[in-house]
C-alpha cells in the first residue's frame, strides 16, 4: 500500500500569497484533509475555501474534515502525557492517509504559513513513515510566512545588517530579550510577553496581517505596549481569535550604520 | 518630486516560487532595476529574465542596469569605511530613482528569496526617503527565502517544538553554535565554518536549491562534511558562484518528543 501527500504552505492571511508552485500542486490532489483545530479556525476555513476555489480549475476534488484529540491537560507527568497525545494524533492521521486517500490518488494538508515554521505536520508525516506500516512519500511546498507578511507590511528587515535572525515564541521571551541577537520576531505570543521586555525597545506589532482585518503598530515598546494590548483585546473580542507577532529591535539597531 | 517603487522577492531559485501578489506587481511595474552585482548575478539575471517573460503579460517595461559601487577593503577605520560605503551606494540608488523614473510610472527592485531575510535594499530605500530629498513611497513584496526553499526541499522544520528558530551566517557560526537554540539555519558562509562545529550535530545542507543544479547532502555532520566542502569546492567551479544554506541541528531535536 502506497500513500502520496503534499504539504502546501499557502501563505498567512492574504489569498494573493499563494506561490505558483502551490497552485500547480493544487491542481493535482484530489483529496484536501482539513484539521478541525487550532487558533483562527474559521480565518483558516475562509482562506482555504478562497485559495481553492479561486485557484483551482476543472478537476473534482473533495474536502475531508477530521477532528484530531484534544491536548491533554498538564498532568504530573508532563512529557508523558505530551507523548501520548502526539501519539494518538500520529494515529489519527495515519488511519486518515488509509481509510480516505486511494492508491492512485494525491492527497494534500493545506498549512497556513510555511509548513517548515511552528508547524506539526512534517514531524507527524515523519513519524508516520518511520512507522513504516504503509509506503507513505510527501513533498513539501513553502509559504509565506506570517513573520514574512510582518516585515513586509512594516517594511523592515528581520536581521540587523550581518546579525542573525531569531524567531522565537510568547513563552521563551517571557524569559528575557535573548543575549546573543539585538532583534527578535516573536510568534504565538497568547500573554502579552512583549510587556515583560524592559529597556529601549522598537516594536513593530501586527495582527490579522495580509488580510482586510490587519491592524499594525509601530513605535518604542514602551509608549506603545499598552495601546498594543488593548488592540489585541478589543480584536480578540471582535473576531473571537488573534493571529499576530511582531519585532522587537534595539535602537542601535538603526544608528548603527 | 515624487518617485514610487516596489520591492519584489521573486523566491530563491525556482521561477514557481514566484507569488500570486508578484506576479501583480510585475504587471504593474515600468522599470526594473537591475543591480549589477552580487554572488549568482548570472544565476540571479536568469532567474529575473524568465519570470519576466513567463509573467509578464501585454505590457511594455524596461531594464535599467546598474553599477554600484565596490566595498571598500577593511582599513585603519573599518566601520568608518563601511559607513562612506554605504553612503555611496545610497547615492546610485537616489540617483536612479530620479533620473530614470518619471513621475506617473512605478519601479522596482527585484530580490533573489524575500527583501526582509539578508538583503539591503529595504534599508537603502530607508535611508533615501529620510534624507528628504524627493517623497519616496515604497512597498514590499514577500518572497519565499532560500531557507524555506532548503527545509521544504529537505522535508524539515526550522524548529523544535516549541523552540526558537535562529537564522545566521557562516561568520557568526564561526563563533561558535548559539547557546540558546538546538537548531541553527546558516546562510552565506564562505568559509566552511561548519567544519569548525563540534559534537553530535545532523545537517541538512543544499546548493542551488529549487534549481535544475540543486545538491542535497545529509548526515551526521562529522560524516558528511568533508564530503559537502568537496561538493561546493567543485560546484563553485563548475557554475563560478554558489548559493548554499543548511541546518544544524543536535540530535535530541529528534529524540525529544
Amino acid at each position: 500500500m502506497k500513500r502520496k501527500v503534499i504539504v502546501i504552505g499557502i501563505g498567512a492571511g492574504n489569498p494573493d500569497y499563494v506561490t505558483v508552485q502551490a497552485i500547480n500542486a493544487l491542481n493535482q490532489v484530489s483529496v484536501f484533509f482539513i484539521p478541525n483545530k487550532g487558533t483562527g479556525k474559521a480565518a483558516l476555513a475562509r482562506l482555504r475555501r478562497e485559495i481553492c476555489e479561486r485557484y483551482i480549475r476543472g478537476r473534482e476534488y473533495r474536502m475531508v474534515d477530521f477532528d484530531t484529540p484534544d491536548r491533554k491537560k498538564p498532568s504530573s507527568d508532563y512529557s508523558q502525557g505530551i507523548e501520548a497525545w502526539r501519539d494518538e494524533v500520529e494515529q489519527v492521521y495515519e488511519r486518515l492517509l488509509i481509510e480516505e486517500l486511494g492508491d492512485d490518488e494525491e492527497g494534500a494538508f493545506l498549512v497556513w504559513g510555511d509548513p517548515s515554521i511552528y508547524d506539526g505536520t512534517l514531524r507527524i508525516l515523519d513519524k508516520i513513515r518511520s512507522r513504516g506500516n504503509f509506503e507513505l512519500e510527501y513533498d513539501v511546498i513553502p509559504g509565506i510566512s506570517s513573520v514574512q507578511a510582518l516585515a513586509a507590511r512594516h517594511k523592515v528587515a528581520l536581521n540587523r545588517i550581518g546579525e542573525s535572525i531569531m524567531i522565537t515564541t510568547g513563552r521563551k521571551l517571557a524569559d528575557g530579550f535573548p543575549n546573543n541577537v539585538d532583534s527578535v520576531t516573536v510568534m504565538l505570543d497568547a500573554q502579552n510577553a512583549f510587556k515583560s521586555v524592559d529597556g529601549e525597545i522598537d516594536i513593530h506589532w501586527g495582527a490579522y496581517v495580509g488580510t482586510d482585518d490587519e491592524i499594525l503598530v509601530t513605535g518604542k515598546l514602551r509608549e506603545v505596549c499598552d495601546e498594543i494590548e488593548r488592540l489585541r483585546n478589543a480584536a480578540r473580542e471582535k473576531h473571537g481569535w488573534i493571529m499576530d507577532s511582531y519585532i522587537l529591535t534595539k535602537p542601535e539597531a538603526f544608528g548603527e550604520e
